[in-house]
């Protein structure tokens, strides 16, 4: 399909948008028309500078106000409709997006709205003009797409089809089947956008909170498909409003639109089934590379430029050090199956200790890597020296490193196979962490829809839901992803509101590990003079008030100083360690099928962290 | 009255959050009982840090999900209660607050409710401690305060009473006329807060975008005068919860609260009415000074290290420099009733010029500082050689200072009368600047809400509608405060969303200048050599559409350079100066009783503006 996005869904003149969406690869572009009249380019020079760019005009857009109005208000409209004619025939543009009239003063009689806009169409057929009529949700009298097309249909003007937008859809709960009735030739244009599920007015979040398909809540693919088995063949067009992008980056927006879309295209094909009847749709479609589905954690890399205090720590929690790099300062540390690496030879960062990079364990490192350039992350250089396994890694949208590993078994080489083995002492008391339960990265505040968008389309993850934190200095967001076996699973975490002086967001990362008797890895902790985040004795009393667990658990529980969780499935016990740096460990142990992470909890634990110096992000 | 906040309106930790309330002179407090559960205190040291601070514990809050349930989570709830019974003996706390049932669970009757409270109101008495029941504006089956009242009276119980809270019962478009039926004895607990008219679901708006009175929409003065009515004597207390507050400075929102309740005070004051009936609800309140609203600019004053292009624009619209301070590298500047000030002395910043101070015309200027005084203003050092007139000062929120000027009455020493006075040139043409039309400040984006309570409470402007500016590179929000008669007008603009690395609060101001005559001022500038800020020829095409102003005055406008807008008053002619530093000048034409600011035409300004390296906040 061709893909096209809005201007307005970027930020900075039209000039930089055009620049942006060019350099993102999109094959057209919605002309915004406050983007327009607010440039110093002429509609000529717009013209000239996005064929420059490969881009087509594929709509300019909106007109607003027109239909069903009395004689007076729409001579007004037809003088105004003759300015934007001509100021499109300057701009080569063909197509005009016509919402449904908001005003007050819009009649509720479809004849009439359908015999002006057939007048319009008359009048745009004279300039080459074509109206796509679109049902705003919140028009006036039309805010359905079937009603639009029922008006146009009753219009049958050649110059006159609909506009189908998927929020305007799918924000009313309207059944997106109904598309199929309508002919391809008279979809003039689709435009699609997501949303989160939010508890207000259809304006208001229309106009604020739009976000690219795979960031909200919608089934955009599913309504995608049902447009393609019309035999629509014109672009699909992103059209978003967001506050937050509106500030953002105009190239990193453009590319995480074009990553939205190669991901709905895929969707889309999932969504069509593989039937024959359904073949002419898929074939439309341009796919990606499949996703490879990571199975497991391969290693959590600490940047350390002092290694000290983390090997210490790690000792302390029962890991031992049992390799050191053939070629690096890195060295591996390990216990059950979850294996850190601590590299010394990093850069000295102000913050301290870093959670730097993630193996991730792939079937297939080098398709996962295809994978990940496919959908635009950038694939990092490999530095490595001869006889090193290839380790092939993407940057996250927050710059950690994320790397395919192939652990151990004989189809691949093992990254494992670098480091040179230390002998390991027999005598040693085997620790109680078994595995990496999960990894915990905080997001820079605007970064947070496409940090959800990567980690859905790049590694294939599912999203859970999305949870508030409340933070002493503010509300946090948290968003878990994880396969669907929950072996692999991260969490994003981003502050609600924008930063400032005052309260800078705050960076702190962490790697959760898996025990499988926690009050004997706290007393390990403690007997090796490592204290643990400490919690306060109020918590007890309140847990004491929300759960009975019976008098001699409660006392255990704040004896030792764990945290308690439980859900329908099972519970769940944890504690921290202290932060070094930006980062800290948790260790979680699971009882009967627990699916969450202790949010419950989070903020006590921000607390306690609070009372300490802060790390912040960048 | 008392005046007592809910921690949870703070960022921070509770000791800090306590310390903040005890600075800013609240009486009392409503711990927030997360706040508690988190903290490393216990309940006896956070009695004493309270009792230190002098400051009383007026509630302990929430306590969720009790009535109207089946035998077996009752018992569960009463189980929990004990535990918060002692938690509050301990900390010296005798008013719980009883939030109405929210859980699915909770049974439609009255009679059980209130059966399950008494019963909770007698396990209460045995600890000394009183149930404040409230309806949340989302409780199941209780969401509104008349019902919670029906339901205490049926309980009867001396230790349960009603908590009313001004958010519950507004956001409702609850009447509350009907809270002065409730007994005063019976009127536990009152919350104060405020919030913007927002479409959106109760709870989304309650948990994210409340804010303290005078700083929203609400009527809480009429609802506070409502319950004073009853022989109310209990505390006001603020309850905010809001995102923004959440992660600011603690100092300072406390001061914001505790300037929000003594300006409430004040307004309740008004809403009771001077009659004898009203007379003991009065005398509750303790009022400030009244407050002198501003007749009028005095002057601006800008902070221009290198004054020379400054004054060659001054001298381009057609200012003279009439006067240089007695004992300061201060000139002044005039044109009819405008007056600027070009202060060479201030240290240099990295942004160039800005505008540092504000004169005001106050017909008692030393009234005027004590008002702001009362409101908790910083009130500025007095700099001045002897000899020279006494300019009493106050810090405006963003750092502007705030003269408090008397030009030219007998009864008042003048500032002007500390200038050396310039000959004037008799042949010199007159320009057709008449006086200051307004000046707009832009704050930083989190103290939009502090900012809109001190014009309105401190200087008694009247706020204006807010508006939505889309800037190139996010939404700007636009609030005027102006005088009834509108000769003073003050125009606040803010980020809608936080700033980040790639886009920070934008920095400028700006001075609107009248004139009688915007077509011969737009000459004298472009004769003088300089250009105003270029528009480009799209608006003009735009403006046609939108407009049929006739060929010629189209022609005209796009000719001149000149911005347009109506309303249904009138009409409005202006065009922008290019910015130097910080600082922009607008000028301004009205006709017939326009009465906005031309903010259709912001959004071009910025683009134009963006085009040109920009200035940043702080």
């Amino acid at each position: 399909m061709r893909r096209s996005i809005a201007t307005v869904s970027l930020s900075g003149p039209l000039a930089d948008k055009l620049t942006a969406i060019g350099a993102a690869g999109f094959d057209g572009v919605e002309i915004f028309e406050n983007d327009l009249v607010a440039a110093p380019m002429s509609p000529e020079e717009v013209r000239a500078r996005a064929a420059d760019l490969g881009l087509a005009i594929d709509l300019y857009q909106p007109f607003r106000d027109f239909e069903a109005v009395p004689p007076a208000p729409l001579a007004r409209a037809l003088r105004r409709a003759e300015h934007r004619f001509a100021v499109m025939e300057r701009l080569g543009a063909t197509r005009l997006l016509v919402c449904s009239n908001v005003s007050p003063a819009a009649i509720d009689d479809d004849a009439l709205a359908a015999e002006q806009l057939r007048l319009l169409a008359e009048r745009a057929a004279q300039h080459g003009v074509e109206i796509a009529y679109e049902a705003l949700a919140w028009g006036r009298h039309v805010d359905d797409h079937l009603h639009a097309w029922r008006i146009v249909r009753m219009a049958d003007h050649p110059n006159l089809g609909v506009c189908l937008d998927s929020f305007h859809i799918l924000s009313r709960d309207a059944d997106p089947y109904a598309i199929e009735a309508i002919p391809a030739e008279k979809i003039f244009f689709l435009q699609l956008a997501d949303a989160p599920r939010l508890p207000m007015d259809v304006l208001h979040w229309s106009r604020h909170y739009r976000c690219f398909p795979g960031q909200g809540d919608f089934d955009v693919a599913g309504l995608v498909a049902h447009v393609l088995r019309t035999g629509y063949d014109g672009p699909l067009s992103l059209e978003v409003f967001n506050d937050i992008f509106r500030q953002a980056a105009a190239m990193r927006t453009a590319r995480d639109a074009m990553r939205s879309l190669i991901h709905l295209e895929e969707q889309t094909a999932e969504r069509l089934g593989d039937v024959p009847e359904e073949a002419p749709a898929r074939a439309a479609l341009t796919l990606p590379p499949a996703p490879v589905v990571p199975t497991g954690f391969a290693f959590t890399e600490l940047a350390a430029p002092g290694a000290r205090p983390l090997g210490g720590l790690l000792t302390a929690l029962g890991f031992t050090r049992t390799g050191t790099h053939a070629s690096k300062p890195v060295e591996l540390w390990e216990q059950g199956e979850a294996r850190v690496l601590l590299n010394t030879g990093s850069a000295e960062s102000g913050d301290g200790p870093a959670l730097g990079a993630i193996g991730l364990e792939s079937p297939d490192p080098a398709a996962s890597v295809k994978r990940a350039e496919a959908l635009l992350s950038p694939v990092l250089p490999r530095v490595r020296a001869p006889g090193d396994a290839p380790l092939d890694a993407v940057a996250a949208p927050d710059g950690t490193e994320l790397f395919f590993c192939r652990t151990a078994h004989p189809d691949h080489p093992s990254w494992t196979g670098d480091f040179d083995r230390n002998r390991r002492d027999p005598a040693e008391p085997p620790g109680e962490i078994t595995h990496i339960d999960h990894v915990a990265l905080t997001q820079p505040w605007h970064h947070f829809d496409e940090a959800s968008l990567f980690y859905r389309a790049v590694l294939g993850l599912r999203p859970h839901e999305s949870l508030e934190l409340p933070d002493p200095y503010g509300l946090l967001r948290s968003r878990a992803f994880s396969t669907e076996d929950g072996r692999m699973r991260v969490a994003l975490n981003v502050a609600y509101v924008g930063a400032h002086d005052h309260a800078p967001d705050v960076a702190w990362q962490h790697v959760a590990l898996a025990s499988r008797d926690i009050a004997a890895t706290i007393g390990r902790l403690r007997t090796a003079g490592t204290d643990p985040l400490p919690i306060p004795d109020n918590y007890y009393d309140d847990l004491e008030a929300r759960h009975d667990l019976g008098a001699e658990r409660h006392r255990t529980l704040r004896e030792l100083g764990l945290l308690y969780d439980r859900d329908e499935h099972g519970e769940f016990l944890h504690f921290y360690t202290l932060t070094m740096g930006r980062v800290f460990v948790e260790i979680v142990q699971r009882f009967g099928g627990y699916r969450g992470y202790g949010a419950v909890n989070a903020p006590i634990r921000l607390a306690a962290q609070h009372s300490r110096p802060l790390p912040r992000l960048g």
